[in-house]
């Protein structure tokens, strides 16, 4: 939640002019962004009315070979008719440039704001959308393997080996319970499309009850689309905080969904499993973060219990809290 | 450099909805401000076009009893036509409300890029903006006592008393050796208004050549008007990093400010005293920072040395790097 890089007002300007967008006016550096510095950049605009973008830089090296093809997937869904922000494209046609060894890439921004506690209006709005991407995405040329499928996960908990009781005491035999059956369960066969993976409230803008802008592509992978609906539904239907389950909120996600996309039967079997598979991811991901994070980074550490509270919360429901997308009703 | 405090889109509509500015529709945290969190905001605006303004939140209880002078200063210049955001006033007229405890005011945004090097016209440009608030301040009925004067600086090395020479082996005896004569040369008589104190080139924003806005005055008190410019020629006129003096920037610094008032003998004689003060003052809070903040603390550390070599800088040059000044000319 930084900017890790210093970027001088003359050397943006420099970097804006190889875009057809006008001069640059205006640049704030933004406290978003985990391992990306961005910037709200203003411009006068091609005609001079003004235009405004986010300005990201990539700060890990390992993102670079990815970045085409999250770059080309926002251009792929804005054509589409999708809300995502589209990719600025340079003068010689490139998606990104390179500045102090670093890619940047100039993206559109959307307006919309993040909700911490979204309604069920703005879910079912969410829903929409996220349908709407997976159709879209179907013809989309790129791919992209899930680093944090179920064997990613895996291998995250393997390196937290040993250690995950400091987390927790009751950590170790949670994971050991669970990973094994998750998998059995996990049917290989789900149709796939390109998934977000992350589409938790905070990378929604919505307007009022309307979905404005996904944002945030840089866990999106080939993944089955049922468990993309699963992660959005762990991320959605619970009280900030790791509160109580809001089931008028996971309902409309879901109903909204299915107004673009029904569920297959197996979909609507297998969403139990998903829900804890993506209960573990984020586990897993918060775990090695907060094991392997040094104490004095500018990051702060999340709390993988929250998630161990869902993942119980939907061992023990089952398919109940799934009930409407079973019944394949809106 | 950082949002401290987080406040969800729905806590900033409430508190957006408690001014005349239209409906929230976006927020992003900036990454400016040591002691203040900073968003900013996008409404609907009064007449639906939209507008911009920069939500600060004062995360130290220690503003808030000079906030109303912060605040109203820039109403008061903002009114004299000077470059500076106005201060949003809800619909009970108050400047600032309270926010979990903290004070927080809603600023007009004015475009602009904060340069790191800038040019002799943009320096011109700044010393007739610095020169127009002296002058329009005059009658402005707040007062501040400025922390930061000879007095303040002497409190902060005797906090650092002992400990200099950690960051410096010669930093104990050059403090030494100055200070005193700083204060035996320094005249107290010297016209006073509202001074800035902190008018480096990333507390202005600049369109071009021009000075679109001065920001951030959070320094601002009661001072000598032409130690105001020595802070400013200090802050402008050197290679950024430490590096050479800049005696076009100078120059222009000091002409564009005579061309909106003109420097008494008096205070142009006491020029290389007031920069060398001004030196003096960064030294010793950058020290104290250096010297008790923590290492894993948000704030980078600057180098107090960098403005030890500009005290030397002064001293040896004397009155020849304001001969323009001397001259009286422009």
């Amino acid at each position: 939640m930084a900017v890790y890089t210093h970027l001088s007002a003359e050397r943006m300007s420099d970097l804006i002019a190889n875009y057809d967008v006008g001069a640059l006016v205006s640049a704030k550096g933004i406290a978003e962004g985990v391992s990306n510095s961005n910037w709200l950049v203003e411009t006068t605009g091609q005609d001079g009315s003004g235009a405004r973008f986010i300005l990201t830089m990539y700060e890990r090296r390992i993102t670079l070979k990815d970045l085409p093809f999250f770059l080309d997937l926002l251009d792929h869904l804005a054509e589409k008719g999708c809300p995502v922000p589209r990719t600025i494209h340079d003068r010689n046609g490139a998606a990104f440039r390179m500045v102090y060894d670093k890619a940047v890439a100039l993206i559109e921004f959307l307006p919309g704001l993040s909700v911490d506690r979204p309604s069920a209006e703005q879910a079912r709005s969410a829903g929409k959308a996220l349908a709407g991407m997976h159709h879209a995405s179907q013809d989309f040329a790129g791919t992209r393997t899930n680093d944090l499928g179920l064997q990613g996960v895996s291998e995250l908990f393997e390196k937290c080996s040993g250690r995950l009781a400091e987390i927790d005491p009751d950590l170790p035999q949670i994971t050991a319970r669970h990973m094994p059956a998750i998998k059995a369960a996990w049917p290989d066969d789900l149709p796939k499309a390109i998934a977000h993976t992350d589409l938790f409230p905070d990378n929604v803008l919505v307007e009022g009850d309307q979905v404005n802008a996904l944002i945030d592509f840089y866990f999106a992978a080939r993944e089955a689309m049922a468990y993309d609906l699963a992660v959005t539904h762990l991320a959605w239907s619970f009280e900030p905080g790791g509160g109580a389950f809001r089931r008028d909120v996971g309902d409309a996600l879901i109903a909204g969904y299915q107004s673009v996309r029904t569920l297959s039967d197996k979909e609507r079997e297998a969403l139990p499993t998903l829900a804890k598979a993506a209960a573990m991811r984020f586990i897993a991901t918060r775990s090695y973060d907060w094991l392997f994070t040094p104490d004095d980074a500018l990051v702060t550490r999340k709390d993988p219990m929250e998630f161990v509270q869902r993942l119980k919360f939907y061992d023990e429901a089952g398919h109940s809290v799934f009930a409407l997308a079973e019944a394949g009703g809106t």
